[in-house]
């Protein structure tokens, strides 16, 4: 087996980031969009003088899935995490992406291993399964495996950059465990059908089963928005977390 | 025929209704999401200190036609103009809409008339014409006609309304000609799409033959957006207004 | 009043023309892009032999939304409805749509007119309304109202088409009544979503308020959809047809 | 370093797969849906009569991007490519995707060597490089560490499975070079976007610089099309390859 250049930086982590760039995301926003239904062209100004009725207008407007009012926003944000769960969020379509790139750039050697707490063993099958703490001894073989096999495989990136090798070719060693960089920029009502999907609650009207990993994305993306639309996320969570 | 009840607030316009509710949309944001195939985490940051380069990543990225970049943003405009015009706006299908509603609320009696300047013959076969200026006795005649139906449209929706008919069927009288508002939120390539197809340009590399009255609401659409991204919109423009 | 010109073909219509242009979609389309999941390139070779077991597969998905393997499969109709239908139509984004356009041929007078069977008392306010027959008075008032308005709105555009004036000009005093055509093909889960917004059933989970006219569309494209698809249809109601 | 598992059926690929498995889509669709904005309901029944004018009318449809009516249409292909790809692929919104799953099953030891004939060298820098051919040694090099890191990594998945791992975390260790199997479903509207931005052609209009893999999966798609609708896609070629 070749010598290993030298990495030094190799970084393992257990955690996602996810950080607001930018929001233009109120629950005004969904009440002046739902109002001109019936209101026309004084929808805007009635908002701030009606303001004690938003609450049931948007409770109503979630219950009964009326879902466009909800589009008259945007967030932006910037996660960092694992290839394997960018390859689960950017199934999302209604959503707007831009990835930092392996042909472009030498990724950088940052690589996920599971956190003590993560669940390891999977119970039962497909459809019925729950997921059950791992023994010491699997956490122990999961860890060392994980760090043995992204050293090699970024040393072995390294070298083959090093002969003058494409990134773009070089790089089909990484694996999925590696972080990338992303912008994502959606709106409130595609916010809501991702944490529909992407969170497991025990009350929701269609429970949702995510792999931990993006869930840990999912919770982040929700703590930042549900203080910017606070009757919007009540509405949510009382209509059983189904997007409208 | 029976006498009109009594609708005294008829209006006939010849204009269209265009403002700017909120924007989140700088050339910056374009910046940032495109740096990060490049950059990664740092292209947030590096957006302010390389400003001078961002024209030029700008038009890179407009003439070769990487759009997702310019999604990264949001637009939400109030719009007010005849139903005729609705009907092609909303066959743009990448934007959010909210309209004023036929069966939740009694339309008013607005209605769309042609100003004097605008071109009423249209000369040539589909594919081919050109629009030309319309004789006195045309514009007479289109302006005695319009108010004369649109009077006697709205007359008979307001009786079978009030002989409790309900909105939602007394409307099916009301001409194509009636304004309509409503909420549309997008992002600036979709916008860029919408301004190719509803503005004609003599110099755009697909010469697009809208029609007059989604024009005027594209035209001011665009002079609200242009300020807001500057570089994006020069650069738009050197690219012949091929949406990226 | 102006004398009228012959308009000797002005058609009153109370129904709504649905044709099934062409299909492309099994219930084993269903079963072959879920497989994949879990057999991978076995998936579509498994389709017959385990017929028995799609049915309960097809629950499933739809049971727990898992909406995308109901998209593989597409759908094109032909439509005949007042332009007022057309409207809340093409509000439904995931599909495709071409129409019949104003600009470039003169439109037909064909026109809308309710059936004695259309409610026209809606009782109570937004959100609690139902639906009463009219009495005889209002359905001949209604009747009287519309075939005047009607014949004389199409006379009206029909001088402005004599005198030269631009289709897309004169047409503006049609009515929202006048039918136009238009293809629209769409996948199996966007027309379930259709329906569940479109027809009103009691027994639903989330309960929809369609406008007659447009219920009267989704209920005939129903009709073409079910024996195509009868496991998928099937397992639609008896998720409370909510759109998986 | 752990002992090998036993892994006998290990396979490196070089190659892509793609099958249609099945189509609905020919020129005649076309033609038919854009003839129903000057025809009407005649547009059907007079594809056939006027199939000597469909060549001209489509040429004329994709040379002033009128898309529409190239959407009523439907391609399913059964693909097998390297992650890496798929992450490529799935970043086209306007398309069904289905998926093997590492959630759901165990990913089968297959992975990507680029052949002889693939470029390795880059040479030049971002918007402005070209690819060169690879030395002897950097092939060697190529295929001698790829084949290593990915025998390496499966052996390790294998062993984190059989001591009871869930499989959605024992993946992380696999490269994105591991094949996987997805459906895709698209109309010739989005399969064109996808050509214009995934094959590269001198004569481009606007010249795209796709990874080779994708390509060699976009060079498969346009061959099992372009007989279905081939006036479309001469027409598309005609136009500098520039969707409509």
């Amino acid at each position: 087996m070749p010598e290993l250049p030298d990495v030094p930086e190799i970084e393992f982590r257990s955690d996602v980031t996810v950080e607001l760039v930018k929001a233009s995301a109120r629950d005004e926003d969904v009440v002046f969009a739902a109002r001109v239904s019936t209101k026309g062209e004084q929808s805007l100004s009635d908002v701030a003088s009606e303001a004690e009725r938003s609450a049931g207008l948007i409770r109503y407007l979630m219950r009964d899935r009326h879902g466009s009012p909800f589009e008259h926003n945007s967030l932006t944000f910037f996660v960092q995490a694992p290839i394997f769960v960018f390859r689960e969020f950017q199934r999302h379509r209604i959503a707007s992406y831009n990835e930092e790139s392996g042909r472009y750039r030498q990724l950088r050697p940052v690589f996920y291993v599971p956190a003590r707490e993560r669940a390891l063993q999977q119970i039962g099958k497909a459809g019925h399964y729950t997921f059950e703490p791992g023994t010491d001894e699997q956490h122990e073989l999961v860890t060392s495996e994980m760090r043995r096999v992204y050293t090699e495989a970024y040393a072995s990136y390294q070298r083959m950059l090093d002969a003058g090798v494409a990134r773009e070719v070089a790089r089909a060693v990484l694996p999925v465990a590696t972080y990338s960089s992303m912008y994502v920029t959606l709106n409130a009502r595609s916010l809501m059908n991702f944490l529909s999907l992407r969170t497991h609650r025990a009350d929701a009207a269609f429970p949702s089963h995510p792999q931990r990993e993006i869930e840990m994305c999912a919770e982040q993306m929700e703590a930042f928005w549900r203080p910017l639309m606070p009757l919007t996320a009540a509405a949510f969570d009382a209509a059983g977390r189904v997007a409208p």
